[in-house]
């Protein structure tokens, strides 16, 4: 175990600021006196592009390389044009750092709202993948804004991608209680793409015995996920449908406030990165009034990634203590952060 | 308004054949003595692929063409690999007869399980396209199951394609109280398409001044069908994304036990089909568990697209009075039929 963390810090845009300052609080205040913790803000988002033009230059690209780790806050605005800060630099570092395993756990505390009726037991975790499918940018438009436009987007997949991810998804589910795993496509309309992630599920999980699976539909899921949530404990699925899975997964378990999620690379080849679910919420940015756990639950995933298992939990039971303490005043971000600060420290 | 229909059935697998039984009683009850009902079954799906290995004859195709309508119960088996019978069969019928229009309503219904705590208003419409983007069967695998396999889905999308079905949704939207029209796309990650997308969304927004509209993110979509359902009132997306957010809102909405879907081809080229949203299931199938309410509120949809507007209110408020009557003790699918075709009669 490292007794330092050199630690990439991009706050990005919009509560992004707000949200990672309280990150670092409660990381520097669960760290144990002899690590080392050093950090690094790196300027970009919506301000560096309106001022620059740039997204993710390459000295920065490559400076972020030395990090072991990046916490991000939260990109975009609506001043800038969509797809050119996701794009240009959210997804640049998920795929220039090879983030194959994008992990969201999901899990609904006691004491926080959810929209369902009867409160269900909620305790899963999606593995997205995170470098192939619908998001690799590989499609086009032909006489763009004319009425013969055609544009194509094409789902790129392949057995290398697919075989680690759900390699990963089998060892996080082995290593949970129920061992249940769950696979996510809709092989019956994307026969290609569909047919190589089932087979491949199938092969892999010969290696692991233990491992209950199933197979849904992407469309059967969203289902499940507000009529019987409890019966997931590990998701495996697609780029695309992991997006959209996991916010209805944020939202069924109060909301994306209290979402983290990590964009990890298992080999370590590169460094991992650290982030909530949630959006930069320009209209409530400045105003003190986001809630930063998602952040904070994104740093206990950071520490967990670089083998601080002890101070990971210790952040996720303040979480869920400050949680289940919560009266319904309104909080500032400042004060949740603080909060947390203390019972991590305590 | 014609006083005759000539109406193809397509029982199709599992609980399809109950359903449709129902589907049929009802159109008979409902129907005024002097329109003439002829009606042809169609031996499709699940049972004819395994006996010849056909999905979907030309000569059937053909003989499809000269019915007013299709009404079709559900197609699937766990029997015939997966996609044979969606692609062969289901989607061919979809694109053969450019049903470009996939009109799928929520509305929850009075005295109806919601998984929803608080019981939020439900009603609004979602159109989906019917004929592009991932369900074009473009793609294919390169290496097919060696570990150098190569999948792709390609989504293509035509302008043609989309401004038709966006300005379908404006008439409808243009045409309910609330006039508010909600597009739902992933521009940020799927630029071509995206854009393209909400390209036409404005320009043919300026011809319906009366209409509200905006945008969504699919995933905040799914947040939203869970978090603030009332905010809908029409909703147009593309085929996948519609496929994802209609299971979702049936699951909201009552289940998809409820849930009708009507495939429209609005230029009347090619005869219309409507179905329930729900599959085969083949679990239940042949015991009378199923619910036929989905196929029957269908059939008003059929009604409705055949100029029988009256009818379809006669079944559209029937359902809802015999759900308001639900006691909760189980009624099999043909009781539930008696009771609707009584109501409707009466
Ligand atoms: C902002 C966007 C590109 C991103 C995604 O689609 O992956 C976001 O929705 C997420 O889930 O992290
Ligand atoms: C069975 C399947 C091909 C179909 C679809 O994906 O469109 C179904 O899910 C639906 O929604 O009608």
């Amino acid at each position: 175990m490292s007794r330092s963390i050199n630690l990439a810090v991009i706050p990005g845009d919009g509560i992004g600021q707000e949200v990672v300052a309280q990150g670092l609080k409660v990381l520097t205040a669960v760290l144990p006196q002899d690590v080392k913790l050093e950090t690094k803000e790196y300027d970009l988002g919506a301000r560096r592009w309106h001022r620059t033009g740039e997204t993710l230059p390459d000295a920065e690209l490559d400076s972020l390389k030395n990090h072991d780790a990046i916490l991000l806050g939260a990109i975009g605005d609506p001043s800038v044009p969509s797809g050119v800060l996701e794009r240009g630099l959210l997804l640049k570092l998920r795929f220039a750092f090879d983030h194959y395993v994008n992990l969201r756990p999901s899990k609904l505390f006691p004491n926080t709202a959810t929209p369902l009726a009867g409160r269900p037991e909620i305790d899963f975790v999606v593995v997205r993948e995170g470098t192939e499918g619908p998001y690799t940018g590989n499609g086009g438009s032909l006489r763009t804004g004319t009425p013969a436009e055609v544009a194509t987007e094409v789902s790129l997949n392949t057995a290398y991608g697919v075989e680690r991810v759900v390699r990963d998804a089998y060892e996080r589910a082995n290593a949970r209680p129920r061992k249940k795993l769950t696979l996510v496509h809709k092989n019956n309309v994307l026969v290609h793409a569909g047919h190589m992630w089932k087979k491949i599920f199938d092969t892999v999980g010969q290696e692991y015995p233990e491992v209950t699976t199933d197979y849904l539909h992407v469309d059967a899921a969203t289902i499940f996920f507000v009529t019987q949530p409890e019966r997931f404990d590990v998701i495996v699925t697609d780029n695309l449908f992991g997006d959209i899975l996991t916010d209805l997964a944020a939202a069924v378990t109060g909301g994306i406030g209290l979402a983290a999620s990590a964009n990890i690379n298992p080999d370590r080849t590169f460094p991992s990165m650290f982030e909530p679910v949630h959006g930069s919420a320009p209209d409530i940015a400045g105003q003190g009034k986001a809630d930063p756990t998602a952040t904070i639950l994104s740093v206990a995933l950071l520490l967990r990634h670089l083998g601080f298992d002890a101070e990971a939990a210790r952040i996720e039971d303040a979480v869920a203590a400050d949680l289940a303490a919560r009266d319904g005043s309104a909080r500032t971000t400042d004060e949740i952060g603080d909060a947390l600060a203390v019972r991590v420290a305590g």
